[in-house]
């Protein structure tokens, strides 16, 4: 249930205000070399703290291999890396407790779990978590990279606005938070990876991007805009032997099989749900409806955070479905 | 690889032009009435065939048990269903090879499975087999609506139009396919399915929603409209014990869990390949783009057929979901 | 649940007297030759037709491919062999259900699926279905004998002899059924298949054997006795860099994992649970205990079957091992 | 690769001289009380240190919760239990890399892993990794006593002798190491664990049982004496409606599943591979053979401490077993 991939495999675990937060990755080759500072810039990114409209906070995030490293290589045994969580306040969690945050995953996970959640911070569901994709991503990437697929995302828009910073002023200005589209391109891919209905690289990629708190979202290529398009329009003709196509409005997919062209999709981010704004929820304790606000430091947009997580969860798919592939080519 | 579920699980086979197409279905419960009639319905909204721009043709689809039913009942070893390929045509495929068609995996295909694949109609990636996906899915409604779960799909957009009909006759018009946007609502569900992180609900929906060919996107409630709006209008307020919420922005899932609403989600379906159309493709044999027509029946808009494919693949996603949820009632 | 393999995955179906009996197999290799004929050979010795204490039966067992096959090669897409249920005889199956056979599953099957299973011969508990595993086997073969990968297998003791004849004449003359040992060995095979702890090779060996109906117990190398011998005597030096070791104690497995000799073990097969003398079970209508014999033709000892099953499931275990080997060696 | 188990799934990792060994179990149940005094008694007993012929190391073994419990009590999500390897010497490991040490995994994984494991010690394929193993054993005995099911693991035979004291006296006055037969047996068990062919109950047990480094050979019941019986003596007559038999030859499992009596097995654990004698092993660099002996600390019997660790394992399975079987009870 708590696991992703085939032979490059993930198990994520940990909570925001436990010890620590981490990943065990299955299947990593052997001899990759391996330190700290190859995660270094991706888990900044992550953070996103020079941006207008994130936190302030400065976690350290450095990784600490639990397992599967040896002088500064992957051994191929089980891989796992642990983040602590060092920069966790103590504050009132009880008030979240008797009344559940719009928007966040309060309310279910006292259902789910009876009541014996960690209900600090988001617990199990927090976004912190994010931290374990990334750094899973920084595997993959340099797995990739070995066979020059790169993946990369950007953000192309915020607050309904394609300038990023107009849009963060919208949610200043609102003193309210905003999400965003994001976007995804991997180029570099062989022709072939994927496989016919249940495991599509759409059904991978939408799997694991639904893994991230906040997305709401998907479409790959021309997506919805589909929907108005006839089909002359929409199919890509093909140009040459090597699957290149004068269009792509198949986000370079085509029955769920990669065709040579650079695969690419979109998702969106919701508005962050803690909003400055004052919001209403049900007390569940006396019953009744309560106005409260959320204090404290918190995004204006959770989306300006996606993009190298997106990058990682895409990676993470594409890696696996290369060594998938490998294996078809050997008999 | 090809099997999706971890207590109610599917494995597909089959190609359009070979002996059948089917499913094997695990973890379905014991002593459950079957038979071939509680498909009738489904499989003849699949067909689609009474509608304006889908095709003529009128095959049986009567599925055969092969195992796992005795006495009209399941027994609870592994059930199959296969359904005979008996309305197929012969006709020159050898063209297709040549000119892959674009839009369709053709040219994929190929290169997978370096020409050694049923390349007759679609063979592997024929939409033929979303035939097995109903049949499960009608087992898997089934099982639902013992708990009064309801699964239900509709259509809200063709061609761009929200009126159908008018959809239509621009495709009979420029004499050319369209696609369409489909939506499904899923009622009943109770509070906590789901896991955070690798399988939330909106991960395991859109893995099987994207097993069937043509979609190109998912968005879950407000969805993409989701990034012009503020976080304050997204939030859905709780209203009673219940998880009631005042609206629904999230689709009924938050955190990747069922929050007690209605579940809900679109898809669009991009406009059929097949065009009566004038195309170009590259002729892999000559090397150079040739232009081309692709004759006989096919549907106009694709999306007609795509309703009662979206409920099944919900409803077994659902049953899925329901079945871990009640191990983890039991300790 | 009824699944095994990682890429070389097997999904099996059936009951003794429904329509057929089956198996998918994914991962299967693109471009294999296939046609009924390749499986004529493993078929004939898993009937034991012709051998003194096999039951005088003579099915066809013709495989009938229904995906996956297409002018006589794999697509690489999903396998699905059946066998067809043809002999099967009319009788009354009513006294199994209320007096359950010792030995047989009638009583746990009754009892698992609610008296909805199947009960006439052993249902999906049949021996009838290893037809499905030797097929695959038969594949699994073929696929290591490309790289110079040999399983066999062989009985070593009937009915407590070394001659077979012996200890089948034990039976005859006692009017009882005998169990056995078999051997089975495999060469060829390279260093390093098998992962640590979970996926030890003698794990997954063991796993698929044990679904093998009848079989109680297996022993690599030297085994059991293996607990009478001082360490001394047990560890294999090591000869030479290729990995032989001068003795073979360990059945070719260290740490879980093939150390370049022949990897072999051995399994008992309890006697027939259908014997023609005369039984006391419990009649669960009436609640005593009954005397019954059982009638019809039975095999005096299965275990002559079970060499090319044992062949079988050894070889679907390596050859899965050996492609997820192969994805090791690509990065 | 790395997984084992359908709901109660556990995920392993670490080396023996890396920071910590661990793993994460999922699908443990809310609100079990959890505390590290719980395991103690359970991690004494593997430790052996009181026991004539084990290591008279002393490390502490203290159960770290990296996730899933909260407040003393598990939370539902991913619980991950590490300890940390605080008693390493620094010693001279070239020496084993050189010679690889019979019956020890040195030389497979340094083909296994291309000499890129940490060949400290075993490494990743350490028994330290057992401390894990009992640890998950320890939940799953909790969850199981809950229902009143017990699994529970004797010594039978050490060095060919009943008395475990001679047994061990004679690998001392050998100065060598040996052996032993290890028994397990699990009462309580309701009628109908398990799966027909891949998930037999035998092939869960067995799978997880030759994760156990050492163990190399597992009977069931009458096991590989049953070759030696008559049908008519190895069935067990039926002798109420409860599914109690009048003998236990099958150890409790027929067809796959359990029959309501014990279930219980043998394994035999091969005499541990570092003895005080001489040996003989390839110098690989010098392509030579060398003798050698160890030095330092180690156990004259590992089997010694095996049993709690087989009723971890066997705890595990049936653990996983049950929640699968609630599933199915709750159409």
């Amino acid at each position: 249930m708590n696991t992703f991939g085939t032979i490059f495999r993930m198990h994520i675990f940990g909570e925001s205000h436990g010890p620590a937060v981490g990943i065990i990755i299955d299947g990593c080759p052997t001899g990759m070399d391996i330190h700290a500072d190859m995660f270094t810039t991706d888990l900044e990114r992550r953070k996103g703290g020079i941006l207008k409209g994130t936190t302030p906070r400065s976690e350290p995030d450095v990784p600490i291999f639990l397992s599967g490293v040896f002088n500064n290589k992957t051994t191929g045994a089980p891989l796992t890396i642990i983040f602590e969580n060092t920069n966790t306040r103590s504050k009132d969690y009880e008030m979240q407790r008797e009344i559940p945050r719009p928007g966040h995953a309060d309310f279910v996970a006292q259902k789910k779990y009876k009541g014996m959640q960690d209900y600090r911070g988001g617990g199990h569901f927090s976004g912190r978590l994010t931290v374990a994709l990334v750094a899973a991503g920084v595997i993959a990437k340099k797995i990739l990279a070995k066979r020059n697929i790169i993946c990369s995302s950007n953000i192309i828009e915020i607050g309904g606005e394609t300038d990023m910073d107009k849009g963060l002023q919208k949610a200043i200005d609102a003193k309210d938070s905003v999400g965003g589209i994001i976007t995804c391109h991997i180029t570099g891919l062989p022709i072939g990876l994927g496989e016919p209905f249940f495991n599509s690289v759409e059904s991978l990629i939408s799997h694991l991007v639904f893994s991230i708190p906040a997305i709401k979202g998907i479409e790959f290529g021309a997506g919805f805009s589909a929907a108005k398009m006839f089909g002359s329009e929409h199919n890509d003709a093909l140009e040459n032997k090597e699957g290149k196509t004068t269009s792509n409005h198949a986000g370079g997919i085509v029955g769920g099989i990669t065709n040579g062209n650079e695969v690419n999709f979109k998702v969106v981010v919701k508005p962050t749900s803690s909003t400055p704004k004052k919001q209403t929820s049900l007390n569940v304790v006396t019953n009744k409806p309560e106005e409260f606000s959320i204090k404290g430091r918190h995004d204006l947009c959770i989306a300006l955070r996606v993009p190298v997580v997106l990058e990682a969860v895409a990676a993470c798919v594409m890696a696996d479905l290369l060594f998938l592939n490998d294996q078809q080519l050997n008999y």
